[in-house]
């Protein structure tokens, strides 16, 4: 009997916004797999650590820092491979993801390499979307609304072409993009609707409105653009 | 002292899918408030239903149901003054919500009355959008690709211009609009990415290709739209 493959979504980084199931399956986990970037501790293993057994077998993927994808694509593939040797010896794998596995999550990784040969299962987390929401207290969405998820990264041109035509929108991973993602944000006449949010739910959380952000951004940081509250809700 | 308002996020409806936080705040919880659909039993109360204490205090908003606004926002102030009421007596109120408060949630509702005067605290969840994702095994976005997510009732051609801009898509409450988006989904020559799910994590969860999706659709379902895993992830 081969094992299954969980991905577990642990929400946006306050341990008690993991949801029961996932903190059910951490607790009686035998080996769970997580990703580190560059040697650096794991933050989604932080997040789940006072439940994670000191017997449990650890896999961890250490992904290098690098422009390139193929380095970080051999760290996959030989995470894969260990944990596809857990499943074939019959264990469960428990693999860790920050906010939710299939948004954004470094669990999609794993997902593409061993989906067609094992049983997964994918447990869902609060995204950092909703949660940066709620510890901005601005309402995301209502009735018709529509919502766009833009990344940071995109070139400016895109980006400005997208907030244009959108109406709610939340920009993740804003880190070094800061500069350019403001400078978009000012020039469409919309800074007064933007809030900051950095490393949300955690201590160190900040929120400000977009025009009081720091002018340097960790990469777990997102702007949300919203037109607030509609009053006739 | 007066108490503090909790809007409470609970998830797509696995009971087990709920946070830590919101399972700690509705097992203490001396009153509690939620709405109801033309006296319909309310969904958000049968998630948490197995937490509630037999001595709490329920709030019920009934809504009406109507195509006029009015008698729904005459439901939400009846509702809003009650929970002032608590509050004023010195009681926390925890308001239950389906899915996330600021995500479509009906919670938004008394947010808009109440925020001003009151403290409140909102407890993120689990949105429809990524337990829909898990459930049918489809990653959202990865990398730098976007997120639209689009209300079902959305006019017809405002969808198609929508669907046919955007990268990754969730359609929301398709319920009544489902030969309208299947249409447009169609003609854009996309069924073929399109996964149908309804109720999901319910155990009458339905995941189906949009191309074998039922006549009928409940409100709560959903279309997702994607790509597929990227094979260079």
């Amino acid at each position: 009997m081969t094992g299954t493959l969980y991905g577990v979504g642990l929400g946006p980084g306050a341990p008690d916004l993991m949801t029961l199931r996932a903190a059910r399956l951490i607790e009686n986990a035998k080996v769970i797999a997580y990703p580190t970037l560059a040697g650096a501790a794991s933050f989604a293993r932080s997040i789940a650590a006072d439940l994670i057994s000191k017997d449990a077998q650890e896999i961890v993927m250490d992904v290098p820092m690098s422009v390139q994808r193929a380095p970080a694509q051999a760290a996959y593939d030989k995470g894969a491979a260990q944990i596809a040797d857990a499943l074939n010896a019959g264990h469960d794998v428990i693999c860790l993801c920050e906010g939710d596995p299939f948004f954004y999550g470094s669990f999609m990784y794993i997902h593409a390499r061993l989906a067609k040969g094992f049983t997964v299962k994918v447990v869902p987390g609060v995204t950092s979307v909703t949660a940066c929401a709620a510890e901005a207290g601005r309402p995301l969405v209502a009735r018709n609304e529509r919502l766009t998820v833009l990344p940071g990264p995109m070139d400016e041109a895109t980006l400005r072409a997208r907030i244009a035509g959108a109406e709610a929108v939340a920009i993740m991973k804003v880190g070094r993009h800061l500069p350019k993602i403001r400078a978009v944000i000012k020039d469409l006449g919309l800074t007064d609707c933007a809030t900051y949010v950095e490393r949300a739910t955690l201590p160190e959380q900040v929120v400000a409105p977009l025009s009081q952000a720091p002018d340097k951004a960790p990469y777990f940081s997102m702007i949300l653009l919203t037109k607030g509250a509609d009053p006739w809700l």
